[in-house]
């Protein structure tokens, strides 16, 4: 997707530790028009029309899931990150490992929310390793719900997280693969994804 | 708001302790369409055309603060709950207790994205003590920037978080201010925020 290419070869940052800094417009102050437009573009991968549910990962998924919710006119839902005690009873739960915060985390979902009746389209704004996916759709499958395809906006593809899912033969698509990020720049893997 | 009233009516459901559970469409599962309702109801009592920054606190405020950005037409930008790895440098930061969590919590922000040329409306979807708020309150403070009003969708008016920022003069908006809940049900604070 060349809207997002250009913002983060514009505003991306790479910070020591391969960390790829896209916070002025995805993950920390967002721009909702660009998330728009990443809506939209996944509206051409996935059949948007057949699914039920957005699922997300708390917290900067929730901002794009909104906006995709919005556009293919179902509800959002996000996995929280631990019991908080506002949610009761029956959960879904996953354990992934968070790079961010160097700890294991558990996914939590509500059994209320999603069902075997749903078919789910899992987002996320950026992903490395995939544990915030691979938890997700561990959550979707414990729902026996259908999983219909996984979106990214932003991959770190020299993480592995995304190759992964591709080798599984999932439905999935990231909008803007990156091979290198170092004090040279950000190179994108080619022809990925083709539109 | 009557149509926010009516859900909550309908839907929400009275926790021991006085937990109000309204998660099947504000803060896990997230009904899109309420949230741009709940946004054109703000637009009602506070100037959008006057602001440029919508700020919220991860995570359940981001969805309602996702589609408030969109309509207004500004950015949105939500504060952290914790340090992770990708925000460099310059922060706010304001200490809150979370009662949900049971624990004190920093809220931060980047000094880069909120600036003494900001005129912020604070939204978040729902509100007991007014922790999270206050702190946000206080990022925007610390920013120079200006507070052009508040808005909640789902005030616990029995917590007294709300007559705290009514009592300080601010521009602040409940939409919906729960007066007691119980196993009698829920009732709600009357003439509160005449339309």
């Amino acid at each position: 997707m060349e809207l997002l290419k250009e913002r983060i070869r514009k505003e991306g940052r790479v910070l020591p530790g391969n960390i790829i800094k896209v916070d002025g417009f995805l993950n920390h102050r967002v721009d909702v028009k660009l998330m728009e437009a990443i809506a939209d573009e996944f509206a051409k991968f996935f059949d948007v029309k057949d699914i039920t549910m957005v699922l997300t990962a708390e917290a900067s998924g929730i901002a794009l899931a909104t906006i995709c919710a919005q556009r293919y006119g179902v509800p959002m839902v996000f996995a929280k990150k631990a019991k908080s005690d506002n949610i009761e009873g029956g959960l879904y739960q996953s354990e992934i490992f968070s790079y961010t915060y160097k700890k294991k985390v558990t996914q939590i979902l509500s059994k209320e929310w999603l069902t075997d009746a749903d078919r789910v389209l899992v987002v996320d704004d950026f992903m490395a390793n995939g544990e915030a996916v691979r938890g997700l759709c561990d959550l979707v499958s414990q729902a026996g719900a259908e999983l219909k395809g996984i979106g990214i906006a932003v991959e770190k593809g020299f993480q592995g997280g995304g190759d992964r899912l591709r080798e599984m033969g999932l439905n999935y698509h990231a909008l803007a693969v990156i091979e290198s990020a170092d004090e040279h720049g950000i190179v994108f893997r080619e022809n990925e994804d083709k539109e």
